[in-house]
């Protein structure tokens, strides 16, 4: 594995993440891409960890995709069901955490409905004087860090694939459409993809975009971030376009009228890309409404779509968060 | 492992089996059965390929005994759970299959409560050019290959334990007993075991074995098939019986006045095996329901019961099926 | 390992066991104890054996323990999920598990809410003559041997962390505190701690701790054990005080008033140690009701609280556990 530098014990959020992190995570991702090609898939970087899979909010894609990277890892994996756990007799999730840190977790991997609970883990096992690493899976609408990473790393894979850098990204426009209010997805990925220079603009309506959101950004990756409640705008000359998942419960809260006329004003369609740069390509964190935030046929396209290659690059990714973190513990 | 000529990525269904690739299976299970008596029951042979449960129709069993005999072939397992699953969430059974693609899955294992989805998912896999198997573990009323293969298995190791091959069976006689239209078990046994030359005769009420079964098998295996509504003929003679298990709803559906009255008709009996060949042996796919398909007393009998060595068998065949499709990816 | 004479197959009760027997499992888990602070934490003990967790009663803190016990002796490990298994068809329990040791369990770990239901299936599976190994993890209000063992082996390192050993134990005195009744931890501990020569004072509400429980230990061991409804004579002079969870729906059962006037009558606080032994330290086998049992700044005070220590410990001994029953297959 690459020679790294790497200390930070935690992964929780992006907003302070520097670019040498961000580089060392895409060589080393990179590294492990390598890995996954060859016929013997396993490294034992992490032989006889132990890898605590806690997705108190149930999730099976995101959970695969870290059981995968672990075990390419030769870590062993706990699973953890909150249905038929202890927190259904009224334990706290910080003495769950607890519970798992004695039986010998090395990482715990966190996701959970609620905004902040892994780092209220993280800041807990820490006072411990634990080596326990934790890392944020999703924690309710603040972060989803693996993810935007991934992202970062397929984006930057596409523009130079032997030597995916952040410098790549430095110019690049990409849109980020859709429910930005809801999302930890775009959360996370307006902090890396500014972080690389690149220009994020926003769209959707605006019950699902507030203004605020302009002012998200500080300093000088300030002017990198723009809002707008309008597609066009967003998708003008665009280099990567980036919807998000409706999540049609939206409805039932009034903040849209119907799927259809979301599809109608802010749908990704053959179309509307005729606005963006030529070779523009398409992401989307799934699982995908087909139809809604984007139309099938675009989605199916592997010239287009890039939905495929985020799923393959988020093991990759995975691996090398797990193994930077989990290099840390002394 | 076997010298084998084994082409066929995936498996769905027995009705175009032929001979040579039964007794490939027999073959490799046999030799798998030989590693399962070893002290160390592990072999290599999948090392570093990931094998995918994913059983949208729950199981334990079924889901058990492939998990078990990926671990032996030592691939890792990702299991797939419907119900935190983003099919929840509005995700296409297609795109949840595209998602175990684009991670890594090199043979998917499954099982779906509606007919043709291990197909569509096989056909669309292939059109992608993906080089993934995938393995009908159970698809509504259609197929259950594995399971057929498993009995077959368990009929010719009986016949001949040292070298179990198709012709064994050639001119024995089978009776398969009970809710034949809705079951999946019956109809695969029904290619695999008139592809051996058995005598297959089917058993059941009126409202669960239609008349239209007798017409299932064509060309010369016709005259293998028989089919009656009262027991005896069926029974008398038979080498083998296949009771098949009956589920409670049907009585709901009007399709059996009761339980008492189904096994006082179709019941499997030490009484009227005595209409069966001397030394009779019965198969049941389980789970049982004791005192309805077969009297509690015979289902304990290891004189008479193959269904703990059905149950050991399903291990060995299904990792002669795993290895072998697994082998076909280039 | 140690060189054992261990010759119990099954672990089902700890009515029974023998000084020696106990002081291979405390040398057994120590051993055990020092891989774990290994580097690489895993040993090939039981590499290609099966270890089936058999949870029927729910649980992730007990099933996490075994399983990674499990892993760290190179077991494959069967998880079984009640909800989703062929109990919902109507099987039977042992049907179920006569299926799992045809699939080539060696080991079955059984929870169960029914008393009695790892006993069953232990006899039968001896009267098959079947090898596996049957250890109870928890049935009914019955017993939960590997609980009271991995308290033991708390205790006793503590006393001795070199050389654990049972002789360390006599003349302790050890309060048991709370809802005896429905305790199988409590009842597995009587049996251990009498038989290392214990002083075990129970203490707790009428309604849940009913007088015959002074009788239930025999001979010479019986003047061990006493009882008590107030908690002051039990916790005088204690070295170890053990509280027991309280279960809420004991309220819904009019068996005690509300929480927190059990709190005020049982629950234990920092005055109230007062009254122990200087030194005294406290158990409880989670998951904990924080403020009810106990008090919230005592469970997280490391000098005072052994709750880590148990879980850390659950490990080892659930290895010793499955080391031991798993070497007498023949």
């Amino acid at each position: 594995m690459a020679n790294t530098t790497w200390s930070r014990r935690h992964i929780i959020s992006l907003i302070d993440l520097v670019a040498e992190e961000y580089e060392t995570i895409l060589k080393t991702a990179a590294s492990f891409r390598e890995v996954l090609s060859r016929r013997t898939k396993k490294v034992p970087a992490l032989q006889g960890k132990v890898v605590a899979n806690m997705f108190f909010e149930p999730s099976t894609r995101t959970r695969s995709s870290f059981e995968l990277a672990a075990k390419r890892l030769s870590a062993d994996i706990l699973n953890f069901s909150p249905g038929t756990s202890s927190l259904t007799k009224g334990e706290t999730i910080l003495d769950t955490a607890k519970t798992y840190l004695a039986m010998g977790a090395d990482i715990m991997v966190i996701r959970h409905k609620q905004a902040g609970v892994p780092l209220t883990i993280a800041k807990a096992m820490d006072d411990l004087g634990a080596g326990v690493s934790v890392l944020n899976a999703g924690d309710g609408q603040h972060e989803h860090p693996s993810q935007a990473l991934l992202d970062l790393f397929t984006i930057c894979s596409l523009l130079d694939s032997k030597d995916p850098r952040l410098e790549l990204l430095k110019g690049k426009k990409i849109a980020i459409v859709g429910d930005i209010l809801h999302s930890r997805v775009a959360r996370s990925n307006i902090w890396s993809l500014t972080a690389a220079g690149a220009e994020v603009h926003l769209a959707g309506p605006p019950t699902l975009l507030p203004k605020l959101f302009s002012e998200m950004v500080e300093d000088d990756r300030a002017k990198l971030l723009k809002l707008d409640w309008q597609l066009e705008p967003a998708l003008k000359n665009a280099d990567f376009v980036m919807t998000l998942r409706l999540q049609k419960e939206r409805m039932n809260q009034n903040l849209l009228p119907s799927l259809q006329e979301y599809h109608r004003l802010y749908g990704i369609t053959r179309d509307r890309l005729e606005l963006c740069r030529s070779g523009v390509q398409i992401l989307h964190p799934g699982p995908v409404n087909r139809g809604v935030e984007i139309s099938s046929d675009l989605m199916d396209d592997p010239q287009l779509s890039l939905i495929s290659q985020q799923v393959t690059n988020g093991v990759a990714v995975r691996m090398a968060l797990l193994y930077l973190i989990g290099s840390t513990k002394s």
